[in-house]
């Protein structure tokens, strides 16, 4: 874990509390045999939300009438292993922190044995759905991301 | 070519009078050294909308006032010869048979030497957004796709 | 359920013995709100090779020493109800009959309360590496197909 | 252009020779009505390949006899406007710099218009099929990039 977003791999490993299993899919493979390097940045979709149904904050981002929408700023990945079809990964994020309106997620896909296979980490962006800027987070939002 | 929407081969491959380029990207094969099964519908997806582009249907159906929207009632494809990375394919469209509201779209993917790789068919029907329900095309839209 | 490779709806539904669990996924959708009609048939791909795995046919296919591999012959997916993000559905998996060295493989998808979302079939062949012709089955294997 | 990659963001911008057209296909949109996110990786990936191909290095890696493999180590995506269905992009790729065994790959994005849509940058890494260490370019490689 050589990526510049881990100060101490050791602490950063045991900050996450969240994590959704994904299991590799034959069609997530490519002909190299391995896991394609795109599929990595799904699986980080899928756990993302997935944690922000778990903190609460999806049902606005998902409904029509929300004033809201999530934007991702940047993401990025760093592959420390192969991942190869049928492997059983956890993706553990969390909020690694928190602006004003965006927050900053890291991500840890590990195996059943617990060895790191990728690491990455993204931001986030609340956007107004009206004007395209940034919409500043509740302070009890800053606090659901701090708090998981 | 045995598939059962295919009466005369030779008839039925020389009815197509459009079609798309598509190119096997690496992302789209799978740890067996082929096009995984599973892309062969995005393909589909891409060249039956250019062909509607084509025709001129598709504006209505992305604007978002619009009344209509096309749904896919069902799917089939059948794999003649593997496919691999990098090959240069055209996927050619037909509209086979117009209903009321539906159409029956025929697909033939050849590659440069005009092999036949694999075939397929479906059905789009053209549902009201407000009732859910299948909308006429009128005398016109028939005409369009019988002609292309 | 009116696809013509179901005769009688009811006990159609009623032989399937196993299934798979399946989310949808944010990315699995398109612009038009609902899941992407592509991804479908990665759907029947991940249940028919956790079909395989439960039956234990995987393994050999698996196996860069092994003898055989399953190509995908034909495919076809008949949509019922729209499916949307997030919903929870199970894809069932039967061997509805059993050819020389081809299966037919049916899948009958629901959601939590049981609905079909979707249906479908495709036919699986197992052919020889070295010869690229069909392999036939044992006799163990065609009765795996039968009793799953 | 705010990445951490981009120094001179008119200069960075300058020194790319080489892209490829992609079109944004519906499959490629997600319910936010615009492209998901992890299709950029998808079109990097292709941009990267045909880059490779164009400088001559692809077919040593795609050759089953051959002794190396490309690995990607690093990836990331910096998510500037947001792109729609239909949209015609290209995807411009460079070598930014090159070591022993590694090559930087950056990548720029742009509409018919010119305006820059998303950035993006990764580490491939030569490694040998053997060993599985990173095995260093020859060099003419090295020249091959940084000619391109």
């Amino acid at each position: 874990m050589r990526a510049s977003y881990i100060q101490e791999p050791i602490q950063w490993a045991s900050e996450f509390r969240f994590f959704v299993p994904v299991q590799v899919r034959f069609s997530d493979t490519d002909m190299y045999g391995h896991l394609n390097n795109t599929y990595n940045f799904s699986y980080f979709e899928f756990a993302r939300i997935e944690y922000f149904k778990h903190i609460g904050l999806m049902n606005d981002w998902l409904n029509p009438e929300g004033h809201t929408i999530p934007v991702v700023a940047d993401l990025q990945c760093d592959y420390v292993k192969q991942v190869f079809f049928d492997e059983k990964l956890r993706i553990h994020v969390k909020s690694a922190s928190v602006g004003t309106s965006s927050v900053d997620i890291h991500y840890h896909a590990t195996n059943e044995k617990g060895d790191t296979l990728f690491t990455g980490r993204g931001t986030i962006v609340q956007i107004s759905k009206k004007t395209g800027k940034g919409f500043p987070w509740s302070e009890e939002e800053k606090s659901l991301f701090l708090a998981n």
